[in-house]
């Protein structure tokens, strides 16, 4: 890959997620896509296609959301269907963390790199999984048959559980954060920007962060939870997959690097073994918050080709 | 792959680990291959090939252990080489667990499954991942480089940490069971059949399932928190993998199918990501004690002949 593959953002159009409903969110990403068009002065009937993307789970290949805890009623939402209906443009859908791996690899700070794994603390915490090279079998080893189809997307990197109630006499998801899949003890329960306002009564994560800063103690226990969170799904993701990079991108990671990225290797370094630990290297993400945009227009682009093997 | 895939077991030897260093655990390999051979009449000089299962990390391909915590001083050893000079035959090295998946992907549990994970609870916890077929990257995603050798065999399910001190005054590891790795809070240091006996200061496993049958209280907890640890691996490995089989062997699954099967059932039913909890199916191994030889001649039958392009 070379750098003139990095698309150029010539426009953009920012908005509010709604919270009432799918159709809302489906009306604001077409208001969205038409003022991104009308300010670059660009017709619409000459998009040759266009990427959208979204929390998973999804099935990337029929463009059919199925399940996202964090959009209020999105569920089973044929959203590439939709979305091209009214674009009038061919729709390539997949989940945000996916795209941002496809930008991260081919033009970011996986550049290279056949087997990473990229993460990103934000909002939620997600990734995805890129192995020799591809996300295979997309995104990963997944092929899961749900109503008759193939839904393969399913790499929900922050829901992996790590954190249990130690003390046998109490239930099991005692004291441990609830996480909006409805589980317990999920990364994303701890590091996830928004549980951490959540748990600190704060407006955002900042200003937990801002809060430890000064000293506050109830603050910086959420922050001190958050980072073991992080340092175990670093330590497992090193200890079970191996990969040559972990790419760490999403606002928390851009603003507190010293909360998500040093963790996370220092655990990697103290904890995991020696062996996939000297392998692996934890860089920030290239791309910064465009990083969605830049993964779409990448795989919108391949996929329109008939390429895109390196992700489909 | 059909019935006449699995191999006979003609003759076999068993002895004890030596616990004095990588010298006496050869020689006791060596001395172990003569007694079977002897038994079932079949001179050595007519053996084309041996397969040798392993605990890891190991890199198959050069026949190096790298290292392994729960032998004692294997780090850096070429078993493989070692093995063969005193044998007189060609030797294939790999991971048990790796040995164990091939096995029960080819003849056991898992047949016809493309994408699965096996998981050993015995002594250890340890598994490996298949996907699309493959262990590919063998065992999964890793390349690392060690000492400047390809050395890949990196996939410790074990060794996922699945629990956090939540209370940040007290140091990250308190009150966490220290594993064998060298870390806290794996998969393995809650749920391995060593560390479970260690804990009770039994002599194995069983006493400690026996005790907690009874009722005893300390018993009954080190049990609890072993099925809170399988279930965190299991919700884990279900959200970030999305297998369609997940297959449970060793000997504490065996012989406690409602302390390790059961919980990582519920646990998947009750906490994963609906999608991939609908597609997955948790089995018990098919193949009991014998899946590790099974697996290793499987192994070495394949890359004997060349081929073995499913696992290398």
């Amino acid at each position: 890959m070379i750098d003139e593959d990095r698309p150029t953002i010539s426009s953009r159009d920012e908005r509010a997620t709604p919270r009432d409903g799918p159709d809302a969110i489906i009306a604001a990403i077409v208001a969205s896509a038409r003022g991104a068009l009308s300010r670059a002065n660009v017709p619409a009937a000459t998009v040759v296609a266009a990427g959208c993307s979204s929390p998973g789970p999804l099935d990337h290949k029929t463009g059919i959301v199925l399940e996202t805890p964090n959009l209020v009623g999105f569920r089973e939402i044929h959203l590439a269907d939709r979305l091209a209906e009214r674009l009038g443009t061919k729709v390539f859908i997949d989940r945000d963390t996916c795209m941002a791996a496809i930008a991260e690899g081919m033009v970011g700070a996986a550049r290279g790199a056949k087997d990473f794994v990229y993460v990103t603390v934000s909002t939620g915490v997600g990734g995805s999984i890129v192995s020799g090279g591809r996300m295979e079998p997309y995104p990963h080893i997944g092929r899961s048959s749900f109503a008759g189809r193939d839904a393969s997307s399913c790499s929900e990197i922050g829901h992996f559980p790590v954190a249990l109630q130690l003390d046998a006499s109490r239930p099991a998801n005692d004291d441990l954060p609830m996480c909006g899949c409805g589980s317990y003890g999920c990364v994303e329960a701890f590091a996830a920007g928004s549980k951490m306002a959540e748990m600190y009564g704060a407006k955002d994560a900042g200003e937990v962060y801002a809060a430890s800063a000064r000293g506050e103690e109830r603050a910086t226990a959420i922050v001190t939870r958050a980072e073991r969170a992080l340092a175990n799904l670093a330590v497992g993701l090193v200890n079970v997959l191996n990969p040559s990079v972990i790419v760490v991108g999403g606002s928390i990671a851009e603003h507190q690097p010293a909360h998500v990225l040093e963790p996370m290797r220092r655990a990697i370094s103290e904890r995991a073994f020696k062996v996939p630990a000297l392998a692996v290297r934890v860089e920030p993400a290239a791309l910064g918050a465009d990083v969605g945009m830049l993964g779409a227009v990448l795989e919108a682009r391949e996929r329109a080709a008939g390429k895109g093997a390196w992700f489909l």
